[in-house]
């Protein structure tokens, strides 16, 4: 199969090394040679073997009958969209890595991908090179998913890691990180969560099998964690992680972003630098997770070219995902969601603060640490969203609410 | 489609279970409802529900046309072959949770299900409920393998981790784990590496595309380890774990079963009691890990079930491996195969035996645990396992070899 790649950046170069070095194994899995006809980008790249297939022109992709599939790479929602559904419409499957791109308009690209008997496949989209999407469709088709919790953004992870390794501040840390490359120099995508929004939206998509709508989930970023936060959660042997979490509880579907408190005994808590991982619960299965290289050239490459493989071994008819693209997955409001937190309070008459915050918190504990004598943290018993919003706001009319973090359940 | 659910023990009563309760919804990732219409077992299940779908004789299934799928969960290669052969050959899917029947028979009934255009799936055979087959199979198709190390043994990694955590000796681990179900009343299948040796054998056969034979596979236990062995593992920052390897190295491809000092930024490490995970490199995506309940009534069901509803998905088709069970794979010779070790020496003088150590082992290091005054270990460098066994038969001619422990590179 000759197949197009749009967009030469960090993955499209990675999809074509992937498919360079591993030519002869990759047609021996997928059945026939895959070649790269076209590659789609607005720049030169003079000299460069890419150099020979590269082009300008979208329309030299749509209009050759010879191309079969489509590797969208490019990112965002503008050209990625106009050109992945016109690839679509021209009877082209498309493998994308473009997460934007699926939580934005995957259910409509998914219709017009059915209605043409072609595939839309985005493995790469969620979790880098980790194999999550074709699992959660071909694997566990014998659970229900109770919950998805996934470290979905490296830079976090890399921040959070570093910053829980070496003491350093959040800010610190971030500037290492653009220096290094493992944080862009805008980084707002990723520390304020963004970009997990749009990875939890996608994953609850496929686990619940309704189309989730990112913008209503509620997401929460790192940018308020501390040190001193973090020396808290030592104190209780656990580790502060930014996930996505998807839960079906008995009242409904709850999808939210934040920065969580996890016990060091939860696989995830091990999970450290830039890698990523998912965890998921079944009803049948238990516990399960998939760790490993959450982006970077090769790994997010290999997804997209295990999409196409895939696409090769079903090139004539449409790949089905347990999906109804008509159907609009309900969120549970924010303030129905039970919670569990950590509250840090700064009180001039302590002895009374900690009176005070466990008879509105019944059901919490009180934790000192030697290290921070101006303040305490509460942690509470579970509460709604709501009730725990309301019941720091009545602590916060009398003294100094400091952060709040929520905590996994177990914690 | 209609069912045959052969054996109706620890996993097949969880087919039952997890059929029954998930119904609808495995109903609905399949495409059509699935119903068990027979369940073959030698006992009486007198007053419980399965009553009214059982049958002592094979032929029941065998002649019944309406079966479309036989599940396989009775164990061992005697009857169990010999139905499930048969099954094959009356044009029956067959999904199996059966190590010891695909390590032993695998190549033989997936060659008798090609030729009748069934299928036969085995998911549950490795990691227990968790996916790893069927994403080697179909996600991980863009990657030559480097490596696959596993925690294959959920008896073993129990008694490890107990000897880790609460500083008790093997055998009484052993009898606490046998009081507690995790271990069997004869326990060496899974203390001598047998059974992961079994499961290390099929993950080199779908890694690799050829039938890798078990007995082929040099295979070590865990009851050489000690207390002793753990604290200087500890020292190290490391973990002992029972690990299933296999490596695609230049000189071949080598598979071993053996406990191994594993550093504990090893994803594997942290995996602890009777959890499984599998560790896959590869040379596009890096390192990527599959982490689950390895056995258990339900998740290895999950698994089994999760294999009947690909089969209802395909069910005139044979569903493809990438699997010439023509080929055997050729196992490097064992004293080939590089190796590093920790080999723990006593002497009366320790000076001199140190010295003499470090002269064999070039490019070792030595290194003393306070709380064993009376012997030192020598960590070596790289060696390939035949001068490793050659050196330490030479140190154990003047000085007590008291255990050799083989490590991770990394380590």
């Amino acid at each position: 199969m000759k197949i197009a790649v749009m967009g030469f950046g960090t993955v499209g170069s990675g999809v074509y090394r992937v498919l360079e070095e591993n030519k002869e194994l990759i047609a021996k899995k997928a059945g026939e040679e895959i070649s790269i006809k076209y590659v789609l980008d607005l720049r030169e790249f003079p000299g460069q073997p890419v150099e020979k297939v590269l082009t300008h022109d979208i329309q030299d992709i749509l209009n050759d009958d010879e191309v079969g599939a489509v590797v969208e790479v490019m990112g965002g929602t503008g050209a990625a969209y106009t050109f992945a559904k016109a690839a679509l419409e021209a009877g082209k499957h498309v493998a994308t890595s473009n997460k934007a791109l699926i939580a934005a308009k995957g259910a409509e690209l998914m219709e017009i991908a059915k209605a043409h008997q072609v595939s839309l496949l985005f493995e790469a989209s969620v979790g880098g090179g980790i194999p999550i999407l074709r699992p959660l469709n071909v694997c566990l088709t014998a659970d229900r998913i109770l919950e998805i919790m996934g470290i979905l953004n490296g830079t976090t992870n890399y921040i959070l890691t570093e910053m829980t390794q070496k003491q350093t501040a959040f800010d610190v840390v971030l500037k290492q990180a653009q220096q290094l490359g493992y944080a862009e120099a805008d980084p707002t995508a990723d520390i304020e969560g963004h970009d997990a929004c749009r990875k939890i939206a996608i994953l609850s998509t496929l686990a619940y099998g309704k189309t989730a709508h990112f913008e209503e989930i509620p997401t929460e970023g790192i940018t308020s964690i501390t040190q001193k936060d973090i020396a808290y959660s030592k104190e209780m042997d656990c580790s502060i992680k930014l996930v996505g979490v998807s839960r079906s509880l008995p009242e409904g579907i709850s999808a939210m972003v934040y920065p969580m408190i996890l016990p060091n005994v939860h696989p995830l808590s091990g999970v450290s630098g830039a890698f990523n991982a998912i965890f998921v619960k079944g009803n049948m299965l238990g516990d399960t997770m998939y760790y490993g290289s959450g982006a970077g050239s090769l790994p997010t490459a290999s997804a997209v070219v295990s999409d196409i493989v895939d696409i090769v071994r079903h090139k004539n008819e449409h790949i089905p995902m347990d999906w109804d693209t008509t159907q609009k997955l309900d969120i549970l409001p924010l303030d129905e969601v039970p919670v569990r937190a950590m509250v840090r309070i700064a009180a001039q008459n302590q002895t009374e603060a900690e009176k005070e915050a466990l008879e509105i918190f019944s059901g919490g504990r009180i934790m000192d640490l030697a290290e921070a004598d101006d303040e305490f943290a509460v942690l509470t018993g579970e509460e709604t969203e709501a009730s725990l919003a309301e019941k720091i706001a009545a602590l916060g009319q009398k003294y100094e609410i400091r952060n709040r973090i929520r905590m996994e359940a177990k914690a």
